[in-house]
């Protein structure tokens, strides 16, 4: 019995003691994160895999709930746990609520931890299932995972207007008007891109993502941020917490925040706005005792959030001159490796990359893990690069690299798939239908009010009509230093009625898998524009951000149109003139015959 | 005032009377049908508009709300009579329910005719408006429109399963399959389609629709049928009747469902199943008061409707034959009349198509109103030809002709833009953008589960890429000899989860209208089918079924890519290899002609 099998027998145990007939273990935190502190990697201790996903555990079953992207990594990391796989996002899913509901169809005790799950997914469980009793054990594995680590507790750093375009005053005098719009008192922020947003604050809580453990509420005359324990704190927070109070922001302890919300209604607060999409279980309970009348809504900071201002597509623009330059200073040094014959590995080829952002000033870190995935390995879309042993370049095929910086004027994230010599047909067919997919959607112009959802067929077309496809969303949105994943919109084939707008800087990553052969995925960042108005309403179209051209040398002349020809003539034309007066002589030099017209 | 002006102060003062604050009058019947019989053309009778769209009247307002399609037909028809446009499917929409809402925040009393109006659409308004109370009077308009026509009463006759494909006992067996799986005793169908579809009979109580106005009940053993008045019927009507007596269908009164759905408790049936989409308001309350317990829910006849079996295809593809000869004829002879000076007004130009249609054996009549517009005619998307005073065709510019056949053996829809002479610029540049648009759609390959909405953009991007758009949807689903307008796919912008499934028969029109100049539009019939499986999943395309050709004279070939030539050089072929042995020797030459490759 591996260590995971034991770990969930452990749990099985507690379960027995406590009476539960299932638990739920969330791989989120307690403000719904993507990516989560290593506090959080609760589905990791217990099972061992590292994706994305949710556990449910009873007496007799283990399960993963995860999709398409990490069926490869699941089927490899969960053997010998004895955790099956149930697959989401596809035809036949049978999701937690009703794969509990049918499990359990007369009664049952469901445990949850309430400070990892979102109030959101444990109402939809008891919806699916009306005998239920859903019992809230916070921390409910900290009992058995002994050394668990804490909150993280990372510098606070504030940014300034010059940076951020808009001072937090304006920006919470906004959120004030938006809660006596909606006729409420208070509102309880608990999505931390969007607190780190509001305060114009960035830390390091979670890795790749600048943001603040915290909570955040806000009514008429006060505003009350919940973060770090009680005590002293470093130089830096301090400093920040010092420019923060000066402008009227209270501080507070993280864990004071349940207090504070039970006891609003005491201090006249009769009603309080929150979303409960990022609102978690234990909270969720916290307010609905409080006496104070609830309204659920989604977040306005959200959408506000998305859309850039001058200031942040200024930060965006600049950040994305500084990856490119370090991209093409990388690809260039890949190629002299290999023509050297010097080793690379996967590895050491992602520590290079690192190297190069890192000397940009106001580098902070990558803005996810860097994927540098070699051949078959990219057939994984999530593949996780080992420090030890990682796969060596060798001078044929495809080798992809996924990966992104965070700044303190802008964070990026491209995908670029790199032949490194001779490709065959599948993989040079492959690499070409996924960039007209790429071309495709880079060139859409489309009518205001559209969502992604109407336009992402642009980027499946090319793949479709040779009955190809690929198992995740096209686009997401990114955030201005902050997470590299952000709503509301997206470009994807699930319905999102959020329509894209003007400012909103979203990906265009279209792909392909083959399992045990390559992957390959063409990514850049592409900000919305307005293209202006006429009889049939105003148009929208994007504009390609990242700087990296696109290698050509993979390239299928023949599978092109040829405006989809001009369009990649005209963007690595664009690339180097942009870069090139940045670059030593050499890398300009071998920048120009990679951008060569074909 | 004008006549309309005069109705509308009647009902105010009906209104006064009563104490209502506000009248729906919906342009429904007693079963939500898009199309209706005379008795249900309130709006027409009081405003004098005759599109579609629903009237409310308040003692200070009154108002239309219809869509794009609508928006010059209102303009054009409204003045004078004192009645305001308010625009659907436009980002600033304000719908019925949230207008009242808004005109009422306090409370009020909304009459409702609730024989016209669908249970979910005044349930809409009762969820905008928490202190509205709602009076339900049905045929509330009859004590003022004393000459208002009756429920239309017209031969019924019964198809053969060498027509269907299927016989009534299959489909009712496979509907009381349903109602056993929901755990239910009983269906109620009210959609009129649905019900001439599960007898496998037809009528003509609707002009178009070959449908019969009827209620149907369905339980484990029994099948009541609520059609007619009491009283003696035609001979054929009587005919079917004993044929669907033989098979176990009760025939009741049309009016004895009410009395029926009362007292289905007291006989036993505990939980009926019923689709509030098509259930009016009258009976919704009927069945609520019933004692029965209500499940309501997505009528499965819908779908399994939608989805043609073999003998209906074959019959779909043996009326799109006929009708493409009926369709080639005419063009034949318009080109033949224009070239002879010979007067054509569009009204002529109708009756000379109804008249090759009428020569079809089987033939029963259009499938709904033709659409004969020249030039800016054409500009309304649902423009009505006047029998008096239509306009001369002459011999330039664009006539626009939509139409489609109800044979017995299945149901056309076709719209040609047809170049009676010399075209300019924008003409032939607006012909070709759209061509485009139909090719983008009717070569889509796409996997399954992929429904309308994420399609639409590839019979819009052409016009996108340049600007132009259209406000209507891209494609509906068509009945076989049913209604030719049917859910529940379409494809459309708007968000609907029904994936196209083989069998299904959709619309392919994009066009685009230009106020006071033209409108185009080139709409084919295509049947949704498989296209072979991978490792990718399973893949769909669409076969056009429509035959009649795209003239070319209009084309500004270096819009099209090779592709889409190649498309339209092997469709043109196809129509002329198809028709031709069935046509004039005459006829066949001109259309060799016509359809040379380009």
């Amino acid at each position: 019995m591996n260590i995971y099998a034991q770990r969930i027998e452990a749990l099985r145990a507690l379960m027995a003691q406590k009476g539960w007939d299932a638990v739920l273990v969330s791989g989120s935190d307690s403000h719904s994160s993507e990516y989560v502190a290593p506090r959080w990697h609760q589905p990791r201790w217990l099972t061992g895999y590292d994706g994305e996903g949710e556990i449910v555990v009873t007496a007799d079953h283990a399960g993963l709930w995860t999709d398409t992207r990490y069926f490869i990594q699941a089927e490899k990391q969960l053997p010998g746990t004895g955790v099956s796989l149930h697959k989401t996002r596809v035809p036949e899913q049978v999701l937690i609520p009703q794969w509990l509901g049918s499990q359990f169809p007369v009664s049952a005790v469901i445990a949850v931890d309430g400070l990892a799950s979102s109030k959101a997914e444990v109402d939809a469980i008891s919806a699916a299932m009306s005998d239920a009793r859903i019992v809230n054990e916070p921390d409910l594995l900290s009992s058995l995972w002994t050394d668990r680590p804490d909150i993280p507790c990372t510098p606070i750093i504030t940014l300034g207007t010059d940076i951020t375009g808009e001072s937090r005053a304006e920006r919470i005098e906004w959120l004030r008007d938006f809660i006596a719009e909606k006729g409420c008192d208070a509102i309880l922020l608990t999505a931390l891109d969007e607190i780190a947003w509001l305060l114009n604050v960035r830390g390091a809580d979670v890795e790749y993502n600048p943001v603040v453990i915290s909570y955040l509420l806000v009514s008429a005359d006060e505003l009350c941020w919940y973060v770090r324990k009680k005590g002293a704190v470093d130089d830096e927070t301090a400093a920040s917490f010092d420019e923060l109070r000066a402008e009227g922001v209270e501080i507070y302890a993280y864990d004071d925040v349940v207090p504070a919300l039970s006891s609003l209604a005491f201090e006249g607060v009769r009603s309080i706005y929150t979303d409960p999409a990022t609102l978690n279980y234990s909270l969720g309970n916290v307010l609905d005792l409080s006496g104070m009348n609830v309204v659920y809504g989604r977040s306005p900071v959200s959408l506000r959030k998305a859309v850039k201002n001058a200031a942040e597509i200024e930060g965006m623009r600049e950040a994305h001159i500084e990856d490119g330059l370090a991209m093409e200073k990388f690809l260039y040094w890949l190629q002299g490796q290999l023509e050297m014959d010097s080793p690379v590995s996967e590895w050491d080829a992602s520590c290079k990359l690192h190297e190069l952002r890192a000397e940009i000033p106001g580098f902070r870190g990558e803005s996810f893990e860097t994927i540098s995935a070699y051949q078959e390995n990219a057939a994984l879309p999530h593949y996780i690069t080992p420090e030890q042993d990682s796969a060596r370049l060798e001078p044929h095929g495809l080798y992809l690299n996924d990966s992104g910086g965070q700044y303190l004027f802008g964070t990026t994230d491209i995908t670029r798939t790199i032949p490194l010599g001779p490709c065959n047909e599948l993989e040079k067919e492959d690499y070409t239908l996924v960039l007209k997919g790429h071309i495709g959607l880079a060139r859409a112009v489309f009518p205001k009010g559209t969502s992604g959802c109407q336009i992402d067929i642009l980027a499946r077309d090319p793949l479709w009509k040779n009955k190809r496809n690929f198992g995740h969303g096209t686009g997401h949105g990114v955030g201005f230093f902050l997470n590299v994943h952000e709503g509301p919109q997206d470009i994807r084939q699930n319905f999102n009625s959020t329509p894209l707008l003007p400012g909103m800087i979203s990906s265009n990553e279209p792909g392909i898998y083959r399992e045990g052969r390559h992957g390959i995925r063409h990514e850049n960042l592409v900000l919305c524009v307005e293209d202006g108005s006429n009889d049939f309403g105003t148009w929208l179209r994007f504009e390609t951000l990242t700087l990296c051209h696109f290698d050509t040398s993979a390239i299928k002349k023949n599978l092109l149109s040829q405006d989809e020809i001009d369009w990649l003539n005209a963007y690595n034309a664009h690339v180097y003139e942009t870069l090139s007066p940045r670059l030593s002589p050499e890398v300009a030099k071998w920048l120009k015959y990679k951008t060569q017209a074909i």
